[in-house]
């Protein structure tokens, strides 16, 4: 053994004696250096070996930190889903209503939420923002200034942050609308006509599927893979036969799966949209959760003729009843902003200027970096937990962003039945078939570890691992 | 000439004379007994007399006040809209966009709007309210408590004030929406499908069509009358002949005629959708601002079966840009709160909670009088503006509520001509061609009487009065 190979056994017998306890966290670089008298990239050659085997992770200007679960987890879901490639009627809003109210009632273990619990919610800091923001358009008694594309400090705050981030965006390319969905949906109404087929991932945001069926559209899945997100081929290929008016995407930390397209692959997809001239819609909301040192790209980034409708939302980092979400259309946009002033004309004023406050300090990073890394915590926590409670042969997704699990379960296990035990037990969860308009994934489920993570939680998820472990042992004895 | 005639010949007298001017006063019923030593009834016989006439006006809960024009005002046109009783293709979305871009320019005398002047709106109290209620969000921490149906206290509010005006309405009977073009839209997508067919007023709000034309709807236009609204008969005909899929009307203060349907038209109106069975979207935004003494019911009241969709909102009566409308859709409600779950999930949380807190106080109804007083003073000294400077001929609405005048220009003066003109010249109007799916209303025109009263409107009109002059003695000349 050489030097940081010693430290990184001496710090593991300390992760597995209990001395350090997930959570901790790791003496800084320099620190270590001048305690054990080695160099700083022994030290750094230590640490990248313990993150690699899972026992401790980075996070961003923060240091290191011992992993829940100390690398205790399921496996990962490898395989590709495999999705019928024929175009499909789709017919889920009355599922997904039934699920969505049920996961509302009070005092429920809301897994099968679809938004971070309310707890990592910078709510005092907006309400400030708020106030401060009404004091002054209370001086200047506008009412109308704020239409459709919308409030222009907000829009030009949220282009900053795009450059900030590496992709440039010009302030008359955003139209804000009433949170993401309302934009997705504007961008969908803009480029497709009843009876047409939009692409869509296979498993998918149920939202997408509703916005279809509302529309009358046809979906075409296309096979998608939990980790890199959609096969390029395969998509490719559904592109040539079904002729398609849109394709729908989620491209960083894709609702269920987590998934992540690397960048080459993403610019790979925006060249094929581009050159097959389909209107790419990306679903961005997640693009802020990420848990490595940077922000994952947008396929926008690569978007050089304005194929991409590009959207994303508020609502799921900073205050999800706020509705704030925008698109970055490219040759739609004008289209985009004529579907949102004959539907509802504009989007709440003084939560526009409110927000376009609160952007200009630096608060909304602050609050980024906390909650990304309370994510990346409790998505090991609750590994963990499935690790420990859930019959062998579960896998899990292991997304490096976002607040969802996709879950395998072995053979014997339903995920509706889980759903409807569970629920009488006042616990919610959201069941593979409500991400497909084909009867799949009945052996999936996603659960949201963005909630609050107490006793009721772990005890939730030992319960769920329980029924799981009965349905596999029911299974292997009826046959 | 008895007592009472003596007094309001007196009291004329006065006003031609320059003693009384418009907006002046007059003396309380009580003053006038004391002064003049006549009886209550004699008093009241005299103003009665004298408001007949157009001299005066009485204001709710104000007294009586010299009316602007000194009763000078061009003559109300008669006569019912004639369309065409076919259902009709809807292709109005580009015309309207470049009119509503045109009178979006700074330093346009905006004649065209569609909303009230800002000056009117109770901003300062909404911005207190809004930094109110932020605080105690705050306290709370919550974060999707005013998710569809809406926050439960703004709702009460809103029930309660319907309850107020005579027309019960259960809370959960209410959608909270995005402005009431988002609730229409809602409705109409609620109750249609693709291909269909919708009645509308001819001429009618150009938002519906634009909404007909979005889902791809056809229009059909039933005869209105400009005082009375839209005919019953022809009414009962279009339903049994083009079977449509919902009528869409707005019974109190049509835009742009401010027509008003006396109660028992409402009535036989709702009898007529119930026994066929057709919805009916009752498009309710102006109802507030009536200048009688009572609000008039809306068609809602008189819905035993929930055949109506009633809309209504905040924007024309205390806060354009906060974007806050409702619905109460009757046997539809469930499928409109799914409609708005699909596209928007929910209306922005913290306006919702500071208007419930605005609601709860007295100074909405304070500032609705103050509104409605406003309105009416200046319908007036625009209908006097244009029985001066337009032609002979010239017909202009005399509505009882709203902030629109419907003229009927004389024969050789083109609407869309004068407003193409009056557009180079820095003046907005609304002309007729946008309310209809047909070729009509070419020589009629909508003008906003809401607008801040000032030179330039006054000059702006006496400008548009020589226009249509030029236009018809033009076309004199040609004969």
């Amino acid at each position: 053994m050489n030097r940081y190979q010693l430290l990184a056994a001496d710090i593991e017998a300390s992760i597995r004696a209990g001395v350090l306890q997930p959570g901790d966290r790791l003496p800084s670089v320099r620190q270590a250096c001048a305690s054990r008298q080695v160099s700083p990239s022994t030290v750094f050659q230590a640490y990248y070996l313990l993150e690699a085997r899972g026992l401790i992770r980075a996070r961003e200007r923060s240091g290191y930190f011992v992993a829940h679960g100390g690398g205790m987890a399921p496996p990962e879901p490898e395989a590709l889903s495999r999705p019928d490639s024929a175009s499909v009627q789709v017919d889920v809003t009355e599922r997904v209503f039934s699920v969505l109210q049920a996961s509302l009632q009070q005092g429920t273990v809301p897994l099968g939420s679809a938004f971070p619990g309310p707890q990592w919610f910078a709510l005092p800091k907006l309400a400030q923002a708020l106030a401060a923001s009404a004091r002054q358009a209370t001086a200047q008694r506008t009412a109308l200034d704020d239409l459709t594309p919308g409030h222009s400090g907000l829009r030009r705050q949220i282009a900053r942050r795009y450059l900030a981030d590496g992709m440039p965006l010009a302030m008359d390319d955003l139209v804000i609308t009433n949170g993401a969905l309302e934009a997705l949906n504007l961008c969908l109404a803009a480029v497709t006509r009843p009876g047409g087929a939009v692409v869509v991932e296979s498993p998918c945001f149920y939202g997408a599927l509703q916005a279809l069926e509302r529309l009358g559209l046809q979906a075409i899945e296309v096979p998608t893979h939990p980790r890199d997100g959609v096969d390029l081929q395969a998509l490719e290929a559904a592109l040539l036969q079904h002729r398609p008016q849109a394709v729908w995407l989620m491209t960083s930390f894709q609702n269920p799966l987590g998934s992540l397209m690397p960048p080459a692959r993403k610019q790979a997809l925006v060249e094929l949209v581009t050159r097959l001239q389909v209107p790419l819609i990306e679903d961005d909301v997640y693009g802020e959760l990420y848990f490595a040192p940077h922000r994952p790209l947008p396929a926008k980034a690569f978007d050089r003729e304005g194929w991409v409708l590009h959207c994303s939302s508020f609502s799921k980092c900073l205050a999800p009843g706020w509705r704030i979400g925008w698109t970055a259309a490219g040759r739609f946009t004008q289209a985009v902003a004529r579907q949102k002033l004959t539907t509802s004309i504009a989007t709440n004023g003084p939560a526009q200027a409110a927000l376009a406050q609160y952007l200009e300090g630096v608060g909304y990073d602050k609050h980024l970096r906390h909650l990304r890394h309370a994510l990346a915590v409790q998505r090991d926590r609750m590994a963990e937990a499935i690790a420990r409670h859930f019959p062998p042969g579960t896998r899990a997704t292991r997304p490096e962003g976002g607040y969802f699990l996709w879950l395998e379960l072995p053979t014997g296990c339903d995920a509706w039945a889980l759903y409807q035990r569970a629920l009488q037990h006042g616990i919610s969860l959201a069941p593979g078939p409500l991400f497909s308009p084909s009867p799949a994934f009945a052996h999936c489920l996603r659960l949201n570890y963005g909630i609050a993570w107490d006793a009721a939680t772990e005890a939730a998820l030992a319960q769920l691992g329980r029924w799981c472990c009965d349905m596999v042992a029911g299974s292997q004895d009826a046959t």
